[in-house]
């Protein structure tokens, strides 16, 4: 019997949208020329990324040259933090971020820490996984040279005070990145309004295809490239462009300009029903990340007393796909450093499924999991001696 | 009028194979899930990015976990000298390298000499843009823990002794690298004949898509990832993978493997009835790189009193694409380094072309080359008060 496959984990990827797929379409055998390039193939192709360049800035508010295209958002997050640690070294070696951020920015902090001499502060946040600016500036010294904090949580999809901390790091002197992997295309951004020097972005989490991502880097900042060899992306990151993808990330992010409040309207009031429909039916739940400053796809709950894993097996074999948190820590035992973060009991922790939304979900696929996962849950709990005893 | 296109470019990009285009098609919409994810989705992409590692480890002999996908050459062999030359620190801080080698190796060297420490020594060539295995075995030191060596130019085609040099390389107990985006899917490569630990490729030299390389680990060579953050690529390199991008790239080298034999062939024939025609029909002209140890789709030549980039203009008038050299370079001023390698003069450098020939070629294209480029010569030369001086 074939089943209905239904998507709930659109924060690891989504499906490229059939606009963006026409869009890169030529660009694979048609004009297909290397943009750097002199002759007509070549320039057809730096044409194609020039546009998308310049639509992309515009939905931004950066300038066209403020943008750098990357294979992704853990290369910018990557280039954000050993670049301006590289290139500020003589001004400060001490960056301050949060303890919930993506792996590609932790990962990298730590690898700055063991092997070229940057300190790093964890801010932490609290128990809805919001960070205080209070507390970013109170890890402010005089060494510090940049600071990292995530415009929304990919795993709880609590929306960070991104313009406040923006606003600190200006006032001192201090650059400023957003890891926007999450954001992009769905939240507002205007590099303006947030105060923020750098910023990451990625392609295939609005749509757009799978090696591809951007860095905004604001005019004036001073940051070493990552990659090096041709003179590509103004000599700030080598590497032949990846033309299709370029054209298809340019193409995504116009359609979400254009569909945003429609597409955060109709996933506001799924993600709501979803989290009503589960806290009601289902006992001993939580949700965790904010209750209202919140990415409006994102619905993160603890189910006490049932294995995560063992939950998504059983949703998968009801043709639902869900995850139990970031799917790029999912071969890891260890529990996600976000719910510890905001003081999930580590055993709980296992317990926990990220539903995220997106624009193909419809307000039926939320009645078939809300008739699903209940049955899911009281199945697993009846063999779990645990649950017996708490009642 | 409309002219037909004709594109002698293929070393700079190629069109993907309409073969590849099919093979990547499902994956950007349909099988779109993240390959680290639970579920189905994830599940069914991980397995496409299997397949396609293992369809390419076999063709080189390779193991499939000594294969990590990144996002083209350039990010493999930067990756191949950044994280050898951390990983090794503790043996030694010498590499050797040539002076022909692509900018992603020669801006990378730069790059580690000036932030790192390393110390890096150059081979020459000699006129023929060959490396002589002796002198690599007279760069080394105490301290030399890699020997990166091109297995052939790109701009000049001379293919080099990469066994010869592997095999030095392995008796020192120093870890070998080559760079083979030019080679892969042309030559044969068999990482054991060849002596390699390490090797770079691109899919978008070989009609695979832009934006996706690999580079070739050996089992139990130390090196530190290059990219951090989730725990893609058995923890070698982070970030989401590129799943069309891999599939395609799979699909490419298996249609190249196929299609290798009659490919060269008639690449070569092309290759040197072009060759021939040019230096039998236009006076004052040269081939540069070895005449025999040559890449089968290779031309450069020195054609003196003509300056390169309005050759180009001209040719791409008559509808056909070729290129001055490195694409990756076009944006400099600066002579080919390649050229200056092997001796040409600065000024005659500025007067050399490069053709390269690929699969969709024909023997019409190259009558129309040869029929196309002495006037354009001729009519340049006219302009040249040098050359009028010379006669």
């Amino acid at each position: 019997m074939d089943i209905k496959k239904r998507y709930f984990d659109y924060a690891a990827t989504t499906p490229v949208h059939p606009e963006v797929i026409k869009a890169m379409r030529p660009y694979f055998d048609d004009i297909f020329g290397n943009p750097s390039s002199v002759h007509s193939f070549g320039q057809e192709a730096k044409t194609a990324i020039t546009n998308a360049r310049d639509s992309i800035a515009k939905v931004i508010h950066a300038k066209s040259e403020e943008i750098v295209f990357t294979s992704g958002g853990t290369e910018a997050d990557n280039f954000t933090l050993s670049g301006v640690a590289e290139a500020m070294a003589k001004k400060g070696n001490h960056i301050i971020t949060t303890t919930i951020e993506h792996h590609a920015v932790i990962e990298m902090c730590k690898f700055l820490e063991k092997h070229r001499g940057i300190k790093v502060t964890y801010v932490q946040v609290d128990k809805n996984g919001l960070v205080d600016p209070e507390d970013i500036i109170k890890a402010i010294t005089s060494q510090t040279i940049l600071i990292s904090v995530m415009q929304a949580n990919n795993e709880i999809g609590t929306i960070e005070p991104i313009a406040e901390i923006g606003k600190i790091a200006r006032e001192k002197g201090i650059y400023f990145h957003t890891d926007a992997v999450q954001t992009f295309g769905s939240l507002e951004i205007d590099v303006e309004k947030l105060n923020v020097d750098l910023l990451s972005a990625s392609a295939h989490k609005l749509y757009g295809p799978k090696g591809v991502g951007l860095l905004y880097i604001r005019k004036g900042i001073r940051i070493l490239p990552y990659l090096h060899g041709g003179e590509q992306e103004r000599r700030r990151r080598a590497s032949t462009e990846n033309v299709p993808g370029i054209v298809g990330f340019g193409k995504a992010v116009e359609l979400a300009e254009q569909e945003k409040h429609e597409r955060n309207e109709h996933l506001t009031k799924m993600r709501d029903k979803l989290i009503k429909g589960i806290l009601e039916n289902i006992d001993e739940s939580q949700l965790n990340g904010h209750p209202t400053k919140r990415l409006p796809n994102n619905v993160n709950v603890t189910l006490k007393y049932v294995e995560g894993e063992s939950m998504l097996l059983n949703l998968d074999l009801e043709g639902i796909a869900a995850s139990t948190g970031s799917a790029c820590s999912s071969g890891s035992l260890e529990p996600s450093h976000v719910l510890k973060a905001i003081g999930v009991n580590p055993e709980v922790a296992h317990s926990s499924l990220r539903f995220s939304l997106g624009r193909l979900n419809t307000d039926e696929d939320i009645d078939y999991l809300l008739g699903v996962l209940p049955r899911i849950v009281k199945n697993l709990r009846a063999m779990s001696p645990l649950y017996k005893k708490s009642k």
